[in-house]
């Protein structure tokens, strides 16, 4: 297959993927274990199968596909998550999967004809759960394969009309009893989702570290009353106390040098939430991110003197519930060095780059040899309708992907 | 019956129907149109028709007793509402349906027995919805009587999981065709949930006015993102403008007399409300009230003021989608003066009181000759399980109650 032609096929697949959930502005809409979710794997499986890869499902929902050309040899595995937040963009995650099944093919394809073998077999995947939208915490698949999160407890994990991932993945034939096999290293490929790549005009993006996030579980205690007759200064207003709560965290920004921290309340829950009653309780989750957890635990102090204000100033009780620290760390230097050589190779800009948002590959670093590839996000737009990168650079991604595969199941990844 | 027993009936009455929807916090839960909510009205149609009331219910799901003595009469109407907030109190509303049971039974019992006739025929009333927490608006089924809704609007309302008022009614056989005959006048009792008279200890009160009330449902407009990567300055965090707007709407009772001014925001709802996304859009309810639209008037322009600053600050767009007015208004000079009366003879506290919250009266008086009376809330607390009003106060109230019931359908209510 020439490279024009495995490109068109590859941009071909990519609207195929696109249109499982698409939402009328342009984006997509697959919530973890959803019917959306569920017809898109279906026919990725096809495509696994069509590929030359055995598709197998594990019992937290994970997608895997292996192509075993040296038998009883380790795996090499790359792949990415196909769920999506809601209303989000079509790249996030799927553009990841599906350059990790045709780059693999691309290689797999080759030894067939060839008759030659790779020292590690090569296998793709298809993470649960990435997103945590629909069921929390994020990144679930990964966290169970690398032993983060305990099978069972993910499995009882309920959404928000009480459904459990168990009966999701048994409703839509998401699951099995599929035991992976050992690892040599993983690779993953990705959009950037901020600006840095886009603005300094660079292709690929060799991810050299995590950032550091804190995320803290909150419950702001109030009671209930009457909107309308209860005296202003009686009120213990959970909403109240709460709101001033989602602005202390923004504005712990303001105490540091610009863009050194990143702060945010994404999910805002009141009850009883009725119109004419005084909300009794909210619970939120707080979100603080930054390169250090040295800057991270200078923010949380001034939060905590904030928190005491607030409790005061509203009445109300502030209870931090859980707290859960992703330790920023770097990426191996030898697949950092393997990514630069690939784009360089091929002529194409590149730069080291961070990560803020957390990956998949966020989690297997911590148990496999892994690397992290980027592609540009126009405007650093996410988690958004308007999400994109654009057609050259998810080609050019794909084969220096394509490159990163082929070296990682020859040589693995050294420590 | 003596007046000891009917005491004791009362306040056994009473029991039973806190017992409907009962909480382990000492209050009640019964949504409108809920299966709890159906079970009270259940036995209270069995109560209706043992006290010789004949029970009807309406299309909207107002349930009438009516007890005809002087055929062709028009009828005197009391009443109030059995649903509830979420995690509410036993007292509100009703107290109110039972104290109007057992007032006008008493006096249908002496016509009866003494085979004499009112000038007015006795009817009673279990409103449907009062409180607008599962269908809004609240004050559904007294607005549908008194042509402030439209019966196919209101029975086309849904809750938060989809579910018509219509599709409610059905399921719960809450609702039929009766026609309500004309009126002369209504009647009804209800606890303060305010503190004023629980502070002067004032056993009765004569509701000489409302308050005015002003009700924005307003949507704050930001942009989905990802909230660790999107850089802080790029974000249009709609829970942020939100977050500003609550505390903002609090602040303005700062600008004016204590007490003068009550606001709230009572139903805030986040979308998409994940952990990892900015949110693009948050509705919520804001509501001003006060004596006078002109503080209201006040207020809001101060709170316009407001908005233009945090949509500039959080770069996110505050729209106000909609503004429901409640006038303040009066009560009937000679309602005022029979309550009065009725306590003074008893020699039972009194004092005139304004409502702050709204009730179905709220709506009665503006079709109906109506009079309101209050019974004390101990320190003012409503929607709340540990709402509480003292038996004495109860049956004080009931007894003040059955004399209005008595006066009323002798001589109407004059306007």
């Amino acid at each position: 297959m020439s490279e024009q032609t495995s490109q068109a096929a590859f941009l071909d697949d990519f609207a195929r993927l696109s249109s499982f959930g698409a939402t009328a502005g342009g984006g997509v809409e697959r919530l973890a274990g959803s019917q959306e979710h569920a017809q898109l794997r279906e026919w990725l499986v096809d495509r696994f199968t069509a590929h030359g890869f055995s598709a197998h499902f594990d019992a937290i929902g994970n997608l895997f596909g292996l192509a075993e050309l040296t038998p009883g040899a380790p795996y090499v595995l790359f792949g990415s998550h196909t769920d999506s937040q809601p209303l989000a963009g079509r790249f996030d995650g799927a553009y990841g999967v599906l350059a990790a099944l045709h780059a693999a093919s691309h290689v797999v394809a080759d030894h067939r004809r060839d008759g030659t073998a790779p020292t590690y077999n090569i296998a793709i995947v298809d993470w649960f759960n990435e997103e945590g939208a629909r069921f929390k915490p994020s990144m679930m698949g990964s966290g169970v394969f690398t032993g983060k999160l305990v099978l069972a407890d993910a499995l009882a994990t309920r959404d928000r009309s009480g459904v459990t991932v168990s009966a999701a993945l048994e409703a839509t034939e998401m699951h099995g009893d599929f035991t992976p096999p050992p690892l040599a290293a993983y690779g993953e490929i990705h959009i950037e989702q901020g600006r840095s790549m886009d603005a300094a005009g660079a292709t690929i993006g060799a991810v050299d570290a995590t950032w550091s996030a804190y995320k803290y579980e909150i419950i702001v205690h109030g009671e209930q009353g009457h909107t309308g007759s209860a005296r202003m200064s009686d009120r213990r207003d959970a909403l109240l106390g709460a709101a001033h709560l989602v602005t202390a965290v923004h504005d712990l920004i303001d105490h540091f040098d610009v863009d050194a921290l990143h702060t945010s309340v994404g999910e805002f829950t009141v009850a009883p939430n009725s119109p004419v009653t005084i909300a009794r309780e909210v619970r939120l989750l707080a979100d603080l991110r930054a390169e250090s957890t040295v800057l991270l635990d200078e923010a949380f102090a001034l939060l905590q003197a904030r928190i005491t204000e607030i409790e005061q100033h509203t009445r109300t009780g502030i209870e931090v519930v859980s707290r859960s620290i992703w330790q920023s760390g770097p990426f191996l230097q030898g697949g950092i060095r393997l990514i630069e050589r690939a784009a360089a190779a091929r002529d194409l800009t590149h730069r080291r780059v961070k990560t803020l948002a957390g990956h998949d590959a966020t989690n297997m670093k911590d148990t496999t040899p892994t690397l992290l590839v980027f592609i540009p996000s126009v405007e650093g737009i996410s988690h958004n309708e308007r999400e994109y990168s654009t057609d050259p650079d998810m080609l050019a991604g794909l084969s220096v992907f394509e490159d990163v595969v082929r070296e990682l199941s020859e040589k693995g990844l050294p420590e």
